[in-house]
């Protein structure tokens, strides 16, 4: 049913969203209400979510769930890793049958949101993964978000489709030549230090 | 001044502090005015804070930091990267010629704060790199913390000091072996699903 290489091998992220404010309850909730994360696999703890399945889905869910949560207005955060080629990773779960049309995009495109996000991408087990990450960093200039160096990370600013468009491209790009590729990252917006 | 290599080499750590309160920012500015940074470079923007010393200061720093928000009873998290041997990083800072006394550890030792985390180490540039990540995951179950499985990480549960005790020796553990590592983790306390 699925397989380990090529164009539908699993990926995941393992990760958590951060209202600022005393409705973090709701604004979780609802946000994950809005979304429809039916073609992924998906855990929750106190801690973080696990999403699993295809890699369109993957980045589909997450800008969704950080678009429904930051038109609140709230200052929201996002703090996680997108995952792929994990060797201890399982491929055995039907959501890898889901079709490639992501499920929230008609729905996020009137959303109008900037903000500012860090990346960092870790291709694994190899020895030239500085080429690797360096060959991302120049694909990621054209990609019409604002693209600026920091401390062990990438910074995007603009619109939030954006910087997930050049994370997916980012990371698709990366695990297209290495096996196990993994992408931390944290996207914040409606920050008061920007107000 | 400072070397590359051996036991005073710059570490990092770009991390977020989330506070899920209307009083983020009080609850944010109180803690960092509790926590003595003064042994490591410190540079905050919108996104996140970013930190740079040697190892020892990096993870008290961290910790102080975390337990001076928690201790306020709020529902608070915190995501970053740990890192060192980066190979973009410099180490010419005096911050290299501190003193290894951590700065923190006396305020902090009477906050008991239980917290849950997941975190996940990324030893760069090896082939071996899974064998380098079990080891330590091994390592951890020795460590006065509940550890349990998650996917693409490590859950530990327990005492706050205990946590980052667990973290700093596994971190800690895995440098001495491979020169670029990083280290991913969510840390979290007072969490109403834990009420």
């Amino acid at each position: 049913m699925t397989n380990q290489c090529g164009t539908s091998r699993i990926a995941g992220c393992q990760f958590t969203l951060y209202p600022m404010s005393d409705n973090f309850v709701d604004i979780i909730l609802s946000a994950l209400d809005e979304v429809d994360s039916s073609k992924v696999w998906k855990d929750t703890d106190d801690v973080s979510t696990c999403i699993r399945g295809k890699m369109v889905h993957i980045f589909d869910v997450t800008e969704a769930i950080f678009l429904h949560a930051a038109k609140t207005g709230e200052h929201v955060a996002m703090s996680g890793t997108f995952s792929i080629g994990c060797p201890g990773d399982s491929s055995g779960d039907v959501y890898m049958d889901e079709t490639d049309e992501p499920q929230n995009q008609a729905n996020i495109q009137s959303i109008e949101q900037e903000a500012g996000c860090k990346f960092a991408l870790y291709p694994m087990g190899r020895e030239d993964y500085m080429e690797q990450i360096m060959n991302q960093i120049d694909l990621s200039k054209s990609r019409g978000v604002k693209v600026s160096a920091s401390h062990y990370a990438t910074r995007l600013d603009g619109d939030v489709k954006d910087i997930f468009r050049t994370l997916h491209e980012s990371f698709d790009q990366v695990q297209q030549e290495v096996s196990h590729v993994t992408m931390t990252f944290t996207v914040s917006a409606n920050s008061p230090s920007n107000r």
